[in-house]
């Protein structure tokens, strides 16, 4: 099934060659037309953008178009491609742009993994681009890089596997808590601690859900460690669990959640058993998550998430991203807040009247979607 | 006319907000197509190109894609107005590219000027694309800056500011030379010695046509001038023209043809007239040439071409640059080739079998012009 679906998916890069192009929104099909949309009409254009540079975003491809920026250090669950390699993943994001939310992408996929020179080389390039989709770039550079890019640049800069992944999350979260008849103060554990998981943790404390345990490669995340990151040390001050020394397995113990960013089969059945009443288990790594959704249900449950299309409640950061560049296009926002990708959470959740173990949100085929998480960005400008 | 034209341009552009987008060429309207375009589908598109690099061109957008690559230094003749400025040249010129020749083009602005900066911001970006059109870069950077790309990358670059225009000029050259019943030998002044300029006389020079003058802001370029920049000093080199100290008023008695690439009105009636008999006078600054045709005919020249499109024998680059990188992506060819250039120039020469004074070339809208140049391009693979 998966190796026919990777043959049909060459066949189909292949015969297209890709699956973007550019086209032009005029006919030039006389000199008349030539010589507005070019020399010499272009020349006011150029001389009205050097005098007032905020017109750029009026008459130019700036006002619909982002760049979706890798430098394939962290290709979908596949590691260090390099930037070639992650071409076809950057431009069947920018079809997804354009087809969901008629947002304008193109792909930059950089020759460089140096967090100075992916800063820098983002900032040279930025003048042609309303917003920054950062994607596949691993942690801990992501944090960084995103950070310097949102106080350096003058457009609203995003990294994907972040916020996406997050937003995603949460809005599965609040109606899987609500489906189960409990309350923020739900025991969380979240397996893996990458740029996923690290703002999945921060989304959730800003939304008030704070009993959470950290598992990283090393086992429970606790403040003895001396190996724990800038970001790990936030996590935990902003967690009101009493995190201890140990390894999944005394993590799970009474948990009410497990949120996997982690890695295939690391949540067994005994472990799910071990929880408390009514689990609720989102194993997200891709293509194969934590555990597979059949033996979750086996032992015991109740709502179930995955990353993937061929199961119920698949939490994909595609019903979000197109969204939010959607709105933040349209209303011209300086920058995104993590309060605006909690609100977006909150709306998407909201919008599913009937909940169910088998629908906790909305699919993005659901044209509503795009609308809704746009209309949302538009209230944190 | 003019003031009627920039406000029909700007009208244009605020209307479409630009003039190019993205498209998906696969229509995403199913969770089949979505899981082969992308996740999880094209992890193996990944996977293959990471295994054979190559393969890029064969699954991505890479096949037929190039960057129009500015930094904004020297915007059509407005000069430096930095990178907002130059979008919408560059979207124009991605919009002619598709239009005019299938190909597709994105404008990178580059937000600095630095030769080094832009050499690396090229190296890094230039994964996705399967050529490099640098454009309205200044003179002497523009040199290095394609030359050291050209050697540092293993795609095609070409500075359209040079050999675009040059190919044109040799390629009207050669027609207006056949006009007059001349031959290589013909006594020629070139005005203006920048990026054109340089580019022309170098193409004349492999063309055969050697007895040429330079003119720059100082006069006449001779051995004893002290100023002279490396690319003079080879020009120089490439005459057979006893150069002489004088100015322009000088150089050109006698002459046989005028190429004007500097500024507007340099050239006077009375100069025409101590031309040699049947002047050609091409006066290609734009918008405002060194000698308008009217006046230029009045005193005698036989043969009047311009960079404009209100009046016959335009010269302009958009004969030859969407052919050009038609042809190279097509073929897959290494590197662009200064004899290519001279090879499509007589190939576009010899196309016009009607040639009079006031027709010395084909226009763009003849649908032939791209694929004589894209096939021309194909011989020096």
């Amino acid at each position: 099934m998966q190796n026919d679906i990777y043959k049909k998916s060459l066949e189909l890069h292949k015969e297209h060659h890709g699956k973007i192009e550019m086209i032009s929104k005029v006919k030039l099909d006389s000199k008349e037309v030539l010589s507005l949309a070019y020399s010499p009409g272009v020349a006011e254009v150029s001389r009205e953008i050097a005098r007032d540079p905020s017109l750029a975003r009026e008459y130019t491809l700036k006002r619909n178009t982002i760049a979706i920026v890798s430098d394939g250090s962290a290709i979908l669950g596949l590691g260090n491609l390099g930037a070639l390699a992650s071409i076809p993943v950057m431009e069947g994001k920018a079809a997804i742009f354009k087809e969901f939310a008629g947002v304008d992408a193109f792909p930059i996929c950089l020759d460089t993994q140096d967090t100075e020179e992916i800063i820098k080389a983002v900032k040279q390039i930025a003048p042609v681009f309303g917003g920054i989709n950062l994607e596949d770039i691993s942690a801990p550079r992501c944090f960084e890089i995103e950070e310097r890019l949102r106080n350096e640049l003058d457009i609203p800069v995003m990294h994907d596997d972040q916020w996406g992944a997050a937003t995603v999350t949460l809005a599965g979260l609040i109606n899987s808590i609500k489906l189960v008849g409990k309350t923020k103060d739900v025991r969380v554990v979240i397996s893996g601690i990458g740029a996923a998981g690290v703002a999945t943790a921060r989304l959730l404390i800003i939304y008030g859900i704070t009993n959470i345990l950290y598992i990283d490669s090393k086992g429970i995340v606790h403040k003895d460690r001396t190996d724990l990151t800038t970001e790990k040390k936030e996590l935990l001050r902003g967690s009101i669990a009493d995190a201890f020394e140990g390894s999944l397995t005394d993590a799970i113990k009474n948990a009410d959640v497990f949120i996997g960013l982690s890695k295939p089969g690391v949540l067994s059945q005994d472990m799910v058993r071990s929880m408390n009443e009514k689990p609720i288990i989102f194993g997200l790594a891709n293509p194969t998550p934590e555990i597979m959704p059949d033996e979750a249900k086996e032992a015991g449950a109740y709502v179930v998430a995955t990353g993937r299309s061929d199961f119920p409640n698949q939490l994909n950061n595609s019903l979000v991203f197109p969204g939010i560049f959607k709105g933040m296009l349209e209303s011209n926002i300086p920058q995104f807040k993590i309060e605006m990708f909690s609100g977006i959470a909150q709306a998407l959740a909201d919008y599913v009247t009937d909940i169910s173990t088998e629908k906790i949100l909305p699919t993005m085929f659901d044209k509503e979607v795009v609308n809704i998480v746009a209309e949302t960005v538009k209230k944190y400008k």
